[in-house]
C-alpha cells in the first residue's frame, strides 16, 4: 500500500508533510517526498490526514473488558470480593474469547497496535489475537496459588508453555508468551522464586505488578523489611526483563533498582486515579532514567482501554502536580507511548516510522471541529484528539480496521455474545439483568 | 419529536429503562413507560441510546479555539507575550465568527448544551450563537484597560449594553448578557468597583478569573493584603450572582466567602493541569456546599472544548488526589456537570430532563466497543463515553445536531475558512504557513 502526500510523524517525531509512505509485506520499504516510480498497487490519499506510529498499551487485562462498569460505587476490597472475583469464577474459554475480542477492538480504534497482557485463558486470547491481526505480549496470571504449590503442575506454566509453542509453530512473531507474578502479596516467596527461575532460564520477558497502593508498599515493608522493588530484586526476578505496573508508591532506593536492573514502568493512570490509588512519581521515574511507558489496565478498573486518553492523561496530570507546563513534552511523551512500549516488549523494529521498520500506522482524520486549525500536529495529537479520529489501522502491514469496520472482527456477534455473557451471569449470581 | 423506546437519565440521575420522552416546542411534555395514544409526529427509536441532560460549559473563550496548539511549549510568560497576544490582536469580527462556530461545533459534538463565555467582538458572537442553536451566558472581558479609564466609555461596555439590547429584542432567552472583570491582576481597583456597581444595578450576571495560579494569589495578598477572593468582596463584585473560573489557590476564608456569597467555581481541569498551575481543592469546596460546576476553558490552553473529557478528568482527578474511590460519584459527577452549571447560568427549568423542563437532550449510542457491557449506563458515560458516541442534540427542542451532521452549521465552510484565517495571521506575523 502506498499512503500518498500525507503527513507523518517520523522516527525523531517531527513532523513531515507531504510525503509518501510504502508499505512492502509486514514492512515500510519507501519514504519520500515523491511517489515511487514503479509504484502500482493499492494507493491511500494522504489529503488531511496523518500518519502516526501505533500505540503500546503495556499492561491490560483484557479479557476483563466482560466486565466494565461492574460493581461500582464499593470500596476497593468489597468490589473485588463481592463483585469481581464471583464474577471471573463464572467466567468459561468461550466467554473471555467474546471479551478479548472486545477489548482489542476498543483497543485498534484508540490506536493501539500491541498490547502487553496478564490473565489467563490463554488458549482462548491466542484465537483472538490472532484472528484481529492485533500484537500482544500475553502471560497467565495465576492467582490463590497455594504456600507450598508447585508452579511447574499449576495451569498458569502449562498455559504459558503452550503459548511458547504457539510461538515456534506461528509464521509471525505478533504473539509472545511472558510469564507473570501477580504480585507480592498474592505470592508466596518460594513460588516468586519458582517462577524468577523459570522464566530466568528462557526468553521470555516478566510482567509483575508493583507499589500500586499505599496498603500494599506498608505491609510488604513490614512483613519482609522491603520494600515490593526489593523483594523481587531479592528473589531474582528481575534478572529477566521485567515489565512493572502501575509503580505508585516505588520510593528511595526502588528508582535505582528499577534504572539499574532495565525493569520498565507500565504508568496507568486512569486506574490509578480511579481506584483512588495515587500518582505514580513519573518524573523521578523519568530523571533516574527509567524506561516509562503507558497501560490502560483492565476495563474493570479504568473502564476502558483507550490509549488516546491514557496518554493524553498523563500528558496533562504530570505537568500540573509538578507545575511544570513543559515537563513531558510532545515528543518525550510520544517516545513513552510509543518505541518505549516497543522496547518494553522486546519488539525490535517497531515503535516509530521509518525504512525497514514494521508497518504500524494509525492514520488520524484531521478534517475534525476539534483537530482544526493545525498549527502544531503533535499538539491536536496528544491534546486535542480523539478516538474517533483514527480512519485507519495497520499492524505488520495488514489494514485491520479502516472508516469504522474491522477487517476481521465481526462486531455485531460480539455486542450479542458480550450482552449473552452479561445476562448468563447475572442471572447465575441471581441479580437482576438490569442491574 | 417522541424519544421511543429510550433509556433515560432523570432528573435524580437514576437510570430508567424503556420509557418515552415527548418534546412539544421547546419543552418536555411528557415522559411515560407507554406512548401517548394521540402522538402523530416525529419518532426517534431509542433502541442502545441513552438520553442524558446537555452539559453546560461554564468556562470558555470560544473565539480562542482559532488559536489552538498555537505557540506550544513555550512557559506561560512568553507564551502570553511573544504569540496569544499578537495573534489576537490581529483577529477581526469575521475570524471570531468562524472560530466561535468551530468551537461551538466541538461543544455540541461533546454534549454541551449552554455554555459561559468571556471574551470580546460579541456582535459576532451573537450572529454565531444564534445561528447554531447552542445557549449562552456571554461577557466581554476587556483587557489593557488604564489605570484611569472610565469603563462606561469603554468598548467592553457597549459591547454588553449590545447584548442586553439583543436580549430585550429577542424572542427567546438563548443568549444571555454578563458582566465581566478578567482579573484582579488584569484591573486596577477603580475599574474592579465602577464594573460590579454597574453589574450590581441590572439583573446580569458576573464572570471572572479567580486564583488560578500561585503567583496571582501571592502577590495579591502581597498588594493589598487579600486575597484576590477577600478583595472582589471588598470590591462588591460578589453582590451580583457571580461564577470565579478556576479557584486553583483558593485559601483560608476564601471557601466561606464563595459560600456565603453564592459565588459558582467553573473548575477547569485541563487547562490547570496543562499550564502547570495545579489542581483545585474540589473536595473542600464541595464539603462547604458551594455551587461547583465544569468549564473547559478555552482551547488555546486546553487544547479542546471536549466536556465528556473535562468531566471524566474531573471525575478521576479527585478520587486520586484525595484517595478516595468513592468521592464524586456518578450522580455527583453530572449533577455538578449539568445541573449546577444551568444553576449558575440562572437558566431555570434547564439541567436535567423531567416534564416541563427546556428540551435539552443528548443522545448517546451504546453500540460501540467501549459501551458494552452496559452493566452500569451513568459508569459508561462518566468513564468510558467518547464525544463520538454522541449521535443527536437537541437544545431548546430544535435537532442542532444528528449523526455527524450539524443543522446550522456548514463545517465545510468553517474549515475552509479557519485555515484561511490562520495562513492570514502567519503570514502577517511573518511566520511560515507550516509552523
Amino acid at each position: 500500500m502506498l499512503f500518498k502526500n500525507i503527513t507523518m510523524i517520523d522516527e525523531k517525531y517531527d513532523v513531515i508533510k507531504n510525503t509518501n509512505i510504502v508499505v512492502e509485506g509486514n514492512k515500510i520499504s519507501y519514504i519520500a517526498s515523491t511517489v515511487p516510480e514503479e509504484y502500482c498497487g493499492e494507493v491511500y490519499d494522504g489529503k488531511n490526514k496523518v500518519a502516526m506510529p501505533g500505540f503500546f498499551n503495556t499492561h491490560c487485562h483484557v479479557p476483563m473488558t466482560l466486565l466494565r462498569g461492574y460493581g461500582e460505587g464499593l470500596p476497593l476490597e468489597r468490589w473485588l470480593n463481592e463483585k469481581i472475583f464471583p464474577f471471573e469464577s463464572l467466567l468459561t474459554d468461550e466467554d473471555c474469547y467474546f471479551g478479548t475480542l472486545l477489548g482489542i477492538s476498543e483497543m485498534i480504534k484508540s490506536g493501539v497496535v500491541s498490547f502487553t497482557d496478564m490473565y489467563s485463558h490463554l488458549e482462548t486470547l491466542i484465537k483472538a489475537i490472532d484472528e484481529t491481526g492485533i500484537k500482544a505480549n500475553i502471560s497467565n496470571s495465576y492467582l490463590k496459588v497455594g504456600e507450598n504449590d508447585d508452579y511447574f503442575k499449576h495451569n498458569s506454566y502449562k498455559e504459558t508453555e503452550l503459548v511458547r509453542k504457539y510461538m515456534k509453530k506461528s509464521n509471525n512473531d505478533r504473539i509472545r508468551a511472558d510469564v507473570s507474578i501477580h504480585a507480592e502479596y498474592t505470592s508466596s516467596e518460594r513460588l516468586v522464586r519458582q517462577i524468577s527461575e523459570y522464566c530466568n532460564s528462557t526468553d521470555m520477558n516478566m510482567h509483575i505488578h508493583l507499589s500500586e497502593t499505599e496498603e500494599e508498599q506498608r505491609i510488604c515493608k513490614e512483613k519482609y523489611g522491603l520494600t515490593p522493588a526489593e523483594y523481587f530484586l531479592k528473589c531474582g526476578t528481575f534478572k529477566s526483563k521485567t515489565t512493572a505496573a502501575h509503580c505508585v508508591f516505588v520510593e528511595g532506593d526502588d528508582f535505582n533498582i528499577l534504572k539499574e536492573n532495565g525493569v520498565t514502568v507500565s504508568h496507568c493512570p486512569s486506574s490509578n486515579l480511579k481506584l483512588g490509588s495515587g500518582i505514580a512519581p513519573l518524573k523521578t521515574m523519568l530523571d533516574y532514567g527509567i524506561n516509562v511507558t503507558i497501560g490502560t489496565d483492565g476495563a474493570a478498573s479504568n473502564n476502558n482501554l483507550n490509549m488516546i486518553e491514557e496518554v493524553n492523561l498523563a500528558a496533562l496530570l504530570h505537568k500540573g502536580i509538578n507545575k511544570d507546563p513543559l515537563f513531558l513534552g510532545q515528543k518525550d511523551m510520544l517516545n513513552i507511548a510509543c518505541l518505549n512500549g516497543a522496547t518494553s516488549q522486546g519488539r525490535e523494529n517497531c515503535g516509530c516510522i521509518k525504512v525497514g521498520n514494521r508497518a504500524d500506522i494509525v492514520i488520524y482524520d484531521f478534517d475534525k471541529p476539534h483537530m482544526q486549525p493545525a498549527f502544531d500536529v503533535l499538539a491536536n495529537i496528544l491534546y486535542s484528539a480523539q478516538a474517533s479520529d483514527i480512519c485507519l489501522s495497520m499492524i505488520d502491514g495488514n489494514v485491520v480496521y479502516k472508516d469504522d469496520v474491522f477487517t476481521n472482527i465481526d462486531m455485531e456477534k460480539v455486542y450479542y455474545n458480550v450482552n449473552r455473557i452479561k445476562n448468563e451471569k447475572l442471572a447465575l449470581l441471581r441479580l437482576p439483568s438490569d442491574s
